[in-house]
C-alpha cells in the first residue's frame, strides 16, 4: 500500500526535459494597436515610410538660411525682413512641427528674437540644422523597425501607429486548460454552504486560471473531475486541442493519485518527484506535442510547481521574451531553515527594510496571502542566518 | 511673441503641490474573484468560517492514538489493528485531507507502515498532533484575512474563494479621460495615408490610453480637439465626470499652446514648467476636485510626464498600494552627459551585463521603442562617466 517517489529530480533538469518536450506555437493572429500591450510580435516591423515624413521645425521661432545668421549675438543682432518664404535676408514664423520652408535650414527659437514692424531682430548664430527635424530623423522608410519576438509596450504601440499600422501580427497566447482532480473537491457554485467535513472548495482552479492569465495565457476552466483514472483521461483527452494541460490535486503516491500514471499512459511522463519544497509531488509530462503539468493538491505546493513550471512553460509556448527578474537584495530579520536536497521556497515579508520569513505548512495557503515576496534556497544549502543578505522574488 | 516659463518646478515639489489637490476615490464595486486580480480591496476581510473547517489528515497513513506509538521503530514496531474507528490499539487508513477520525490524535505515513492481513506494523512513533490539520489551521473564523487597500493577486483570490466568497469589495478604478490637442494632428482611421507635408497621425492618445489601462486606470479617448481655447474648454467640461483629465500637447508657451491657461481659467494651475528634461512642458492642475495632467506632444517628454505624474496620480485615486520600485544595479558603457538643474530621462538598452544609454531628440519616440529602460540623472549631476554603476528601471 502506497507508492514511493522513483527520483527525486532536481529544479533546473526537470525544466530542462520539459523545455525539451514541446516547441513554441506558430500560429498567429492580428490585433488591433488598442489591445496590443504584453503581445509577442510574430514578424518583424519594417516602416513603410518616413516618419516624421517631412522636414520639420522642432521649436517655436524663425526659420532662416543658417548663413544669414553668421555672427549673430545680442550685442550684436541680425535684421531680416519678415516673409512668407525663406530667401537671403528673411526670416519666416514656424511652430513647432510645421513644415520647414524651401531655402530654409536652420529655425532660431523664439526666445532668440525680437519683432519690430515687419523686421525680426536675431540675436543668436544658428548653424545649418539647428532646431530642425529631418525626414526620417524619427524611423526612415524601409528600415527595421523591430524584430520578430518583440515584447509590445505602450510606447511601441506608438511607434507602430505613427508608421500607418492600425494592427499588429502577434502570436496567439498559448490555450491552457486547468483540470481540477479530487474526490474531496466540492465546486465553487456551493460556496455559500460550509461544506461537509472531508470536503473542501475548489480554489486551486481559479488561482491557476488567474495567473496563466497574468503570465499570458488563456484559461479553460473544467468542471471538477474525480479521482479514477478512467475519469482523469476523459477529461485530458477532451481537451487535447489545448496548448498546455494542467492537472490539480493527485500528483503524490498515494492510492487516489493517478495523475502521473494517465499521463504516462497516453503520452510520456517526464519527470515525478521534484526536488523542491513544497512542491515535490509535482510531475511533468508530454502528450503528443502538448506539455501537461500535474499541480500538487497543497495549494503553495502547487504555487511553487506554478512558478517553477509552468509560468517558464507558457513563455515559452507564446514566444514570450524573458524580462530580467525582478530581484530585491535583503537582509533577512530571521533565520531560515532548509532540508539539504531541496530547493527550498520560503515566503517572506517585508518589515521595513528587510525580510522576515513566514512559517507554514504547504497546505496552508494564507501564509501566501500573508507573503510579499519568496526566497529560494538552494539545493545544497542547509539555510540562512539572519541578518544574511538574500535575493527575493515577489509574488505576484 | 512667444511666452516664457514663469517658473520650473523640481519634479518632487511638483508631485508634492500635485497630491495636496486631489483625493483618492472612495467608490466601491463588487467584482466576481475571476475578474480581482490587480483589484483593491475596499474593506477589509474577515473569516466567517474555520479554513479547514474540520480536523484533518495532513499525508496519507493510519490515524491512531499517537499514544500507541511509543517508542515504535523499524526494529521494534508496534502492532495495531486494522479498524474503521480509533481507539486504543487500533489504526485506520486516512487519506490526505481526510477527516481525522475521532479518538486519532496522529497519523503514521504510509511510508512508515507495513500491513499484514488485518493488522498494521507501525514502524515510527508519532507525538500528538503529528500529520494532523488542525480546523482553522490556515485561517481561523472571525480573523482578519486582508486589511482594507491590499492588492489582490491569484494566490489572494483563492484564499477569498476559500472562506466562501465569490466576489470581492474593490474601489472602483479611476476614469481617465485622454484628450489629444493639436491642429496639426490627424485621426489614426486615415492611418493608411501619409498624411500632408505639417499633418501627423494621432499617436499619443494611443500610447497614453494604454499606459492608463496598465497602470489600473480605465481611459476614455476624446477625438481630436483643435488648438483653439475655447474647443479645449470645450472638451474638458464634458468630460468632468471623469477622475482625471489627460490633455496632450500644446503644454509649451507657444503661440498655439493653451492647455494650462485653459486648466487656469477653469480651475487651478499649479505647476507648469518642470525641472525634467525631456519634459519640462509639463503641466499640473486641478479642475474643482479633477486632477488634470497637460503632456507636452513630443512623444517621449510626453511618456515621462506619464511616468512621473500619470501614474502616480492613478495610484492615488486607485487607492493602489506602492510595490517597490524595480531597480537594476548596472554599469554604463558609455558616459552620460545631463544638464544641470533638470532630472535627465535617460533611455537606455541592455548591452550583456552593461547598459548603453540612447541619444534622441524628445520628438523620436524611435528611441523609447529601441529601450529597455532608463536611467535618472538627478538636477544636481552632470552626469556618470562610463563604468559607473547606476540605477536602472525597466520602460514597461
Amino acid at each position: 500500500m502506497g507508492r514511493i517517489f522513483k527520483e527525486r529530480t532536481s529544479v533546473d533538469e526537470a525544466l530542462e526535459l520539459f523545455f525539451e518536450s514541446f516547441s513554441s506555437l506558430s500560429h498567429t493572429e492580428e490585433v488591433p494597436l488598442e489591445a496590443c500591450t504584453g503581445r509577442v510580435l510574430a514578424e518583424p516591423v519594417i516602416s513603410g515610410r518616413d516618419v516624421p515624413h517631412y522636414r520639420r521645425a522642432a521649436m517655436d521661432g524663425y526659420a532662416v538660411r543658417s548663413s544669414d545668421t553668421s555672427g549673430a549675438s545680442p550685442s550684436n543682432p541680425v535684421f531680416l525682413q519678415l516673409s512668407d518664404c525663406v530667401e537671403e535676408g528673411t526670416a519666416m514664423w514656424v511652430h513647432t512641427g510645421a513644415v520647414l520652408p524651401e531655402g530654409a535650414d536652420a529655425v532660431v527659437v523664439v526666445e532668440d528674437t525680437v519683432t519690430a514692424g515687419n523686421m525680426v531682430e536675431i540675436r543668436a548664430q544658428v548653424h545649418p540644422g539647428k532646431n530642425v527635424g529631418q525626414a526620417g530623423e524619427d524611423i526612415k522608410k524601409e528600415n527595421l523597425v523591430f524584430k520578430e519576438g518583440h515584447l509590445l509596450r505602450p510606447c511601441d504601440a506608438a511607434v507602430l501607429a505613427s508608421l500607418g499600422l492600425d494592427m499588429a501580427k502577434v502570436f496567439r497566447k498559448p490555450v491552457v486548460v486547468v483540470i481540477p482532480t479530487g474526490d474531496e473537491l466540492v465546486s465553487r457554485e456551493k460556496a455559500g454552504q460550509v461544506p461537509p467535513p472531508g470536503m473542501v472548495l475548489e480554489t486551486n482552479g481559479l488561482m491557476t486560471a488567474l495567473y496563466v492569465e497574468k503570465w499570458g495565457g488563456v484559461p479553460r476552466h473544467t468542471g471538477i473531475v474525480p479521482d479514477r483514472p478512467e475519469s482523469i483521461k476523459e477529461a485530458i483527452e477532451a481537451n487535447l486541442d489545448a496548448d498546455m494541460i494542467l492537472l490539480s490535486g493527485g500528483t503524490s503516491v498515494g492510492k487516489r493519485d493517478h495523475a502521473p500514471e494517465v499521463v504516462e499512459s497516453l503520452g510520456k511522463l517526464l519527470v515525478h518527484g521534484v526536488a523542491v519544497s513544497p512542491g515535490k509531488p509535482a510531475a511533468l509530462g508530454v502528450i503528443g506535442k502538448t506539455p501537461v503539468v500535474c499541480l500538487p493538491g497543497y495549494p503553495v505546493a502547487g504555487l511553487v510547481a506554478l512558478y517553477f513550471f509552468v509560468r517558464p512553460g507558457i513563455r515559452k509556448l507564446g514566444s514570450i521574451p524573458k524580462v530580467p527578474e525582478f530581484v530585491f537584495r535583503r537582509r533577512l530579520a530571521a533565520k531560515i531553515s532548509s532540508k539539504i536536497g531541496y530547493v527550498n521556497f520560503v515566503r517572506v515579508v517585508f518589515e521595513g527594510d528587510k525580510i522576515r520569513p513566514l512559517t507554514g505548512k504547504a497546505g496552508v495557503l494564507s501564509s501566501v496571502a500573508k507573503a510579499d515576496g519568496y526566497v529560494l534556497v538552494p539545493e545544497n544549502i542547509e539555510g540562512y542566518e539572519e541578518g544574511q543578505e538574500v535575493d527575493v522574488f515577489l509574488i505576484e
